[in-house]
């Protein structure tokens, strides 16, 4: 008998309201997949974005027919993305769902951590940023101080006045490692300006400066700007890799950009064949989606892995966070599951 | 405890002596590796190139260093890499030996054959070629007829009066695919003149046309041949591979070249995000070291995994040929055991 699939709404309610340069959140609408083998479930969590073209009612309606592609063996991996491919193309936080459920169900089987299966050092993970969004600089600065707990910030900006927000959160922060996100709300002559300007602050990067399909813009900041610059929007399929190289210093994996684990390993290695670097990166998600990406952490540079950190009642329990450290589960699968 | 490594030589006896453009081989001095946890041995292949220099003296002086690197967990296999790489540069054949011995016990330890835990389809592997040495254009003719199993035929060219040799395997096998592989043995203008002249007799890739620093040659004999080119000695390290974008149609991996399966991996991936075509490859190995290899041929474009057909008394019994298609071994681990 086939692999059953069976899909459900996930909400995940944001602790504070989520301001980036695109727009507000207060409730992420994720999906819950699972897949039933014997007596065990494979879990995966899709965390579909508007900006790459999917919403919950996309994910859960082509989930169904993602399903047909499946066979009897959950082992079946190459297989089912294949299927997945030829059925539709992007949809790609839906597959990861799919991807990452079937993973887990293969690890469980294999009663082993996934991050062991593939030789993986536990203790090799990059610490992870903590995420300020958009806000009032002084709510910002409020924000900054209670996560004295993680050190390293990652500062939304990419709006007006964000030279400030960044101040006050330097100022209440002076000693955290900060990183900015701009989620392409510059121009390249406007990023290249605030950029120097915010580069007496303490800066470790910039994350897509600007908006997405603006290759050369991205090489035109990082030629002007004093600061190591990252894609993220700008990076979502494998044949990305190569095109960015020479544009920017690094790239950011997420599961709902590239589809899955299989896609975002090979993703990090093309990226390290350019000697870019590779910070992961995730939606608004819960422990499940969190814990997945994190078995690859070994492998990066650079984590931004905190959406779980964001929410209220995460439904699941796995990767843990400590003073940005994060522990790997060792449990077999991906390491996730539901809280109870 | 840490792992113990045990190294013996393993001495591969040809059938026929095997000539390419470098020279003449009658023995391939060999080197297996076994390292035991509890009631399980893993094992892997090293199988030195004085090309990539190494030889089997080097190999049994490196590897009880590398074995220091070994913690008590065979699991740890990003830690050996990162501990291997660390102590020596090169030495890829050592090391892979090592690193497919570790991937062999975890794989027996999850009970799953490699290719099963990474979720590889073992119905996707492209058919392997069958090697045809130098020799006279009589005998070339002759190994030939005798491979008729064998659709795809790689034929060593790289000397002089090769154009007669290809003319007569031509002759023998009109039916046959032919790739050829120059070894490094020819200069660019000699490598255009003489691929045109053998453009009519239907020829599917050269290989390595040049010799393995002249990028620019691999360049210039892609524009001007009618063939796709593949590098080989030329893409060694993950870093090859973008210098190689826009240089050639496809790479070849190895084992003893890259290191192991973990940068194998890697090569392929960045290979892929080029858009080149991955060949897998091997040096004369037994079943050992070419049913390690092969877990991969599912990610990959084509094959040329028959180092075990060319040798008598294969000491280990692994994947099998038959009209040229690979079968995977269903047994936990790489897929190898001793033939008794």
């Amino acid at each position: 008998m086939n692999l059953q699939l069976t899909a459900s709404p996930l909400d995940l309610r944001l602790r504070d309201s989520f301001r980036i340069a695109r727009g507000t959140q207060t409730v992420a609408e994720n999906v819950l997949v699972e897949i039933r083998y014997g007596d065990r479930t494979g879990r995966g969590e899709a965390a579909p974005s508007p900006f790459y073209g999917e919403s919950r009612a996309t994910v859960l309606a082509i989930l169904p027919r993602l399903a047909e592609v499946l066979g009897p063996d959950p082992f079946a991996i190459q297989a089912a993305w294949r299927g997945m491919a030829r059925m539709i193309g992007g949809n790609f936080a839906a597959k990861a769902a799919v991807e990452t459920a079937l993973f887990d169900l293969v690890a469980q089987l294999a009663d082993q951590p996934h991050w062991r299966l593939w030789g993986l050092d536990a203790a090799a993970c990059p610490p992870t940023s903590f995420t300020i969004g958009l806000d009032t600089p002084e709510r910002m600065a409020e924000k900054a101080r209670a996560a004295t707990e993680f050190p390293i910030l990652k500062v939304k900006v990419g709006v007006a006045d964000d030279v400030a927000r960044v101040r006050a959160v330097r100022a209440a922060r002076p000693e955290a490692m900060l990183r900015l996100d701009a989620n392409g709300g510059w121009n390249p002559k406007e990023a290249v300006r605030r950029l120097n300007e915010l580069a007496p602050l303490g800066i470790e990067l910039i994350e897509q400066p600007v908006e997405a399909t603006d290759y050369d813009g991205l090489r035109f900041v990082r030629e002007h700007a004093p600061m190591p610059v990252f894609a993220d929007e700008s990076c979502v399929r494998l044949e990305d890799v190569p095109r960015l190289a020479g544009r920017v210093d690094g790239i950011v994996v997420k599961l709902a950009k590239c589809g899955g684990l299989r896609p975002a390993r090979a993703i990090m290695s093309a990226a390290h064949a350019h000697d870019l670097r590779c910070m992961l990166g995730c939606m608004i998600e819960s422990s499940l989606g969190i814990s997945a990406l994190a078995n690859l952490a070994p492998n990066a540079d650079l984590c931004d892995l905190d959406g779980h950190l964001l929410i209220d009642d995460d439904p699941f329990v796995g990767v843990t966070v400590e003073q940005g450290r994060l522990t790997l589960s060792d449990q077999p699968g991906l390491g996730a599951k539901p809280r109870r």
